[in-house]
C-alpha cells in the first residue's frame, strides 16, 4: 500500500540527538504514536510522538507543526487515538511527513517545537484507542501445532486451519497498557488424575508474544474488506501479551474456546508503529508446498509479494529475585512475525468477509508468534513442552510456568542493511500473588 | 435480593389506561427501560420507561417527578443507559417507586406528567448501553445436548458442562435493536462431502432465543463477586437474538470456538426488565439428581431458594409471502428460562472469579433457551434436527433454516395468579439476501 518516500530516507538524522544513536528504537524514520502525559500529573492524557528518548507533544505542537491539518491536530489532541485511526492513510501520511520535516536536523521549527518535547522517563501512557473489539488470531502455524500436540496429541493441527485465519474474541475491559500488574488469576482446575474439578489459583500461568494491530477507518455492516484494501484499514501495530492460564483453559476451552483463561489481563505496549514506518520491513508472504493455496478472496499478488513484516521478537523475563539483585530481564525467545501463517491484510479481510464491521481502535491481534526452531517459542508452554522441561535461567532458577513476581518483557524491531533500525519499544506486564 | 414492596401490589393501577389491559407488556408493576426518540427525529436519544402503550420521557419528566433524585435524572438523560446502570440497586430502586407513585392511578403529577408521554408506535430505540463487552453463555443444558450431538454425536456433553457456566466472548461492533435487518452472511463453507472450502452465502442460518443482563456496577480487576452479591451487579434482563451460520460454525470453530458464525449480528429488544420487577416470578433452582453439586463458589441457600426465573419465551416466524399477504407470524416454539442449568447470579460470579473486571453496559447473553421438549427449542437446528426434519408452517412453506426475507420475532413475559402479566416486549431481526 505504501512505497517509499523522504521519510523513509536512512540518511536522515534529527536535531533530538538520541534518535540517531544506533540502538535507539525511535529514530526519525520511524515516529510510532502513543498517548501519554507526564508520570504522576494530572495532565489530561493526549496524543504524542516518539522521537530518541523524547516525546513530541502533539497537542503543544500543534500549532508548530507547519501544514498541520486542523482535523489531525485535533484527533491527535484526544485522550484516545480512535479519531486519528478514523483519519486513514493519507491523513496519516500527510502527518507523518509533517512531523518528519519538523523534527529533521536543519528544521526551521527546532527551537519552537524543544518546548514540546517530554522526556520519556517522565511520562505515563495509556491503552491508546477505546478498543471496541478485541479479536485475538492464531496466525502462527508453529504455534497452532506445538499447542495442539499438547491439548490434542492424536490431532494437534486442526484441518481449517490451513484455509483460514482462525480467530476468537477476546476481552475488552482488562486490556492494560504497559506496566500492568495483576493477581494470579483463580479458577476451576482439573488435573488428569482427578475426578472432579477444584477452585484454585491457577499454576499454569503462561505469557504469549503477539503483535496488536490498531483498525483504523472501519467498514459498514455488510461490507467486505477487499485483500489488497486491507491494509488501509490498519493504522498500526504495537507488542501485545496475550497472559493466559494454561490450566483454567485445558478444563473451560471446549465447545466454545478460551474464556476466563485469557480474560484476567491482556497487556498492549503504548506505542503503535504505522504501517508506513514498516514499509521498508516488508516481505513476501509465501508458503511451503504441503499448504494449499488460500481462497480467492485471500489471495492477492501483491499479499504474497510484500504481505509480511519482518519484526524481530524477542521475550525476556525477570524474576523477583532477579529484580531483587537489579538483574536485568534475561532472553528466553527470539523470534519474527514473518513466520506467520496469515498476514495483517487476510485477518483483516477474513474478519469482514461475513459482514462484521470493525470499527476505528479495535483491536486485532496476531496470536502467539513462534518460529520453527525451539529458541522462538513465543510461551513458556511450548518452550518447556507444557511444563515437563524446566527453563534455566543463569541465576540458577528454573521455570516451567510464571512464578508470582515475574515480570515479562516484550521487545520487537525491524533492521535491515543500511538502514536505521527502528523498534516498537517494549511492553513489561508483572503477575502478583493470588488474592485469595 | 429484592423483596415484595408496594411497586409490585397486583392491585395497583396507572392513570394511563393501556397499562391496565390485561395482555399489556408493561403495567405499572413492570417499568422497564430503554433508550429512544421520536421516530425519524433529530430529538437526542434518552432514556424512557414504559408504560401501557406510552413511554414515559424521563428527560420531559424529570423536573415533575416528586423525589427523583438529581443524579438519576442526570443518568437518565444520556443517550445511553450506562450510567444509571452504574448507579447500582438502591437508587433503581428509589427511580422505581419514583415512578410507580406518578404513574399510578390518583398520582397528583398526572396532569403534569401527560405532556411527558411518547406514543411506543411513533418511537424509534436504539441499543440502549454502550456495551464494552459482550459474553455468551451457554446455559441450556438441553441446547448444549441438542446441538452437541449434531457437531460431536460421540461426544455431545462434555465433561465440563456441568461443573461451570460455559462462555465465550461475542462482537459488541454488530450488535443492533430490534428492527435489525442484516444481509445473509457469506463464509468458508466445507460440506462433508468436498475435499476443500469454498467461499459462499451460508445456507444455514439460524436464529438463537435468549436474554441478555446488563450489567450494573462493575468490579475492580483482580476483585471477584462473591454468589450473593452478584445480582446487585444486574440491572436487568432484555431479549436476545444471537443469530447463527451453522455452516461457517462447524467449519470454523475449532479449536477457538464460534467467530464470524455470530459476528454478523446480534439483536436486542430495546426494553430492559430490571430484576426488582421480576422478583414476584423468581422460583427455586435445583437440578435432576444425576448432576453434581456447584463447587461452593457456585452453590447458595439464597441461590437455590430464588435463583431462577419464571420467564416463558416464545419464538415467531414470519416468511416473506405471509408478510406480503399481511399474516402474523407464526409461534414455531415456546419456552421458559427456569429452565436453564446455570442462573444469572452464577455466570456474574463465575465470569468475574478469574478477577475479569466487568463495567456498567456490558452484556451477558444466556445462551440458546431450550427446554427438555421438542416444542421449547430455541433455534432451528434443534428444531429441525440439524435441517433433516423441515418444519412445516400453516400457510403450507417449510422450513429447515432461515430464507431470505425471513423474520423472526421473539417475545418473553411472566404470568402468575393473581398479578398482572409482565412482559419484555419484542426483538424482530430479519434477513436479507446476500449481497455477492
Amino acid at each position: 500500500m505504501y512505497s517509499l518516500n523522504e521519510t523513509h530516507d536512512p540518511k536522515l538524522t534529527s536535531w533530538v540527538e538520541s534518535a540517531n544513536e544506533a540502538m535507539s528504537d525511535f529514530p526519525i524514520q520511524n515516529l510510532p504514536f502513543a498517548v501519554f502525559r507526564r508520570h504522576g500529573s494530572n495532565e489530561p492524557f493526549r496524543g504524542g510522538v516518539a522521537i530518541g528518548t523524547q516525546i513530541l507533544d502533539l497537542v503543544a505542537a500543534g500549532g508548530q507543526l507547519n501544514g498541520l491539518d486542523p482535523a489531525v491536530a485535533e484527533a491527535a489532541s484526544q485522550e484516545r487515538l480512535n479519531r486519528l485511526m478514523a483519519l486513514g492513510p493519507a491523513a496519516w501520511s500527510a502527518l507523518r511527513m509533517v512531523l518528519s520535516q519538523a523534527l529533521r536536523s536543519g528544521s526551521a521549527t527546532r527551537d519552537r517545537l524543544r518546548g514540546c518535547l517530554v522526556t520519556q522517563a517522565e511520562a505515563e501512557y495509556r491503552v491508546p484507542a477505546r478498543i471496541g473489539d478485541f479479536t485475538d488470531f492464531y496466525t502462527s502455524i508453529h504455534h497452532a501445532t506445538n499447542v495442539g500436540r499438547l491439548f490434542r496429541p492424536e490431532n494437534p493441527l486442526l484441518p481449517n486451519y490451513q484455509w483460514l485465519p482462525i480467530g476468537y474474541h477476546g476481552r475488552c475491559s482488562s486490556i492494560g497498557v504497559s506496566g500492568q500488574r495483576f493477581h494470579r488469576p483463580l479458577g476451576q482446575l482439573k488435573p488428569p488424575d482427578m475426578a472432579e474439578p477444584v477452585l484454585g489459583p491457577s499454576r499454569r500461568v503462561d505469557y504469549e508474544l503477539e503483535l496488536g494491530l490498531y483498525v483504523g477507518p472501519g467498514n459498514e455492516p455488510g461490507e467486505r474488506i477487499a485483500l489488497d484494501d486491507a491494509e488501509a484499514h490498519v493504522f498500526g501495530i504495537s507488542l501485545l501479551n496475550d497472559w493466559s492460564a494454561r490450566d483454567i483453559q485445558a478444563w473451560e476451552y471446549q465447545p466454545l474456546g478460551p474464556f476466563l483463561a485469557k480474560s484476567f489481563a491482556t497487556t498492549v505496549s503504548p506505542w503503535i508503529v504505522t504501517l508506513e514506518a514498516l514499509t521498508p520491513y516488508r516481505v513476501a508472504w509465501s508458503r511451503p508446498e504441503e499448504h494449499p493455496r488460500p481462497l480467492h478472496y485471500l489471495d492477492s499478488t501483491a499479499n504474497r509479494q510484500a504481505g509480511a513484516f519482518d519484526i524481530t521478537l524477542e521475550v525476556l523475563l525477570q524474576t523477583a529475585s532477579m529484580q531483587s539483585a537489579q538483574v536485568a530481564p534475561q532472553r528466553v525467545s527470539l523470534g519474527n512475525f514473518h513466520h506467520a501463517f496469515w498476514t495483517v491484510a487476510q485477518m483483516v479481510t477474513h474478519h469482514t468477509v461475513n459482514g462484521c464491521n470493525l470499527q476505528p481502535g479495535d483491536l486485532l491481534a496476531t496470536g502467539t508468534q513462534s518460529g520453527p526452531n525451539e529458541t522462538e517459542m513465543g510461551a513458556l508452554i511450548e518452550l518447556t513442552q507444557g511444563g515437563k522441561r524446566p527453563i534455566r535461567l543463569a541465576n540458577g532458577e528454573h521455570r516451567t510456568f510464571l512464578e508470582d513476581g515475574d515480570s515479562v518483557v516484550i521487545r520487537g524491531w525491524c533492521e535491515r542493511e543500511g538502514r536505521p533500525r527502528i523498534g516498537f519499544g517494549e511492553v513489561v506486564g508483572t503477575l502478583l500473588p493470588a488474592r485469595d
